[in-house]
């Protein structure tokens, strides 16, 4: 179960400290750069997709299992699973995002929160309905 | 970028034939057997939560890259990150599922694609409205 790095997102965003907690909390647009050896992966996406895109949140805790929610003191600890905490045992990240323009093996997307250098490990169709699949 | 199993699936589907594609498809009910070891990372989920779950489909083939959707030779080609196909680079499947009852570090839940044995990866809330989380 070794994950392949399949690219990397480009962003201004530097560290957690800076970064918002939800892609539509203010989140800035960045680059997903795919690796070439996936560039047949991608063939049918355009701009105006929505798609959910898979990161592997290499700053984050893996031996964290309980979490005040959004770091709020105020609020009583929760499971880690019942967060969207970053720390968790497997760091996936799941980020719901726009493609605004492809280039290539790039896409430009819409608000993500990830961080710059985080590896990408999947992208997928928003499912709509049961006719539309 | 290593995987950690935290629990397995317990489902009567045994094969990729028997399987629906999607759970809203007519997808049995399932057990997830988590691993006592994140049981604290479970705290908070309860029954008629909406949850996210991720899966390693370890039946899916790593190498390909494009595929017709759903199998449907009538349709044309899409690179798999344009589809839900198993088959990918990293084969993570994402599940929106609703816990039905929660017994220890095991969770009942609805309607599931995923195969009898299937590793568990993570679990993520549903997120709410930007009030809401």
């Amino acid at each position: 179960m070794e994950l392949t790095v399949i690219g990397r997102v480009e962003s201004p965003l530097k560290d957690r400290a800076s970064a918002p907690k939800q892609g539509d909390e203010g989140a800035p647009e960045a680059w997903l750069a795919f690796e070439a050896a996936v560039a047949d992966a991608l063939f049918g996406i355009a701009a105006g997709d929505e798609i959910l895109l898979l990161t592997w949140l290499d700053r984050a805790a893996r031996d964290v299992l309980r979490v005040h929610p959004r770091g709020d003191l105020s609020r009583g600890e929760q499971g880690v699973f019942n967060t969207r905490s970053p720390d968790r045992p497997n760091p996936i990240g799941l980020h719901r995002v726009t493609v605004l323009a492809v280039e290539g093996v790039r896409l430009r997307v819409s608000g993500l929160e990830a961080l710059d250098g985080t590896p990408i490990v999947d992208v997928k169709p928003v499912l709509g309905g049961i006719s539309e699949r």
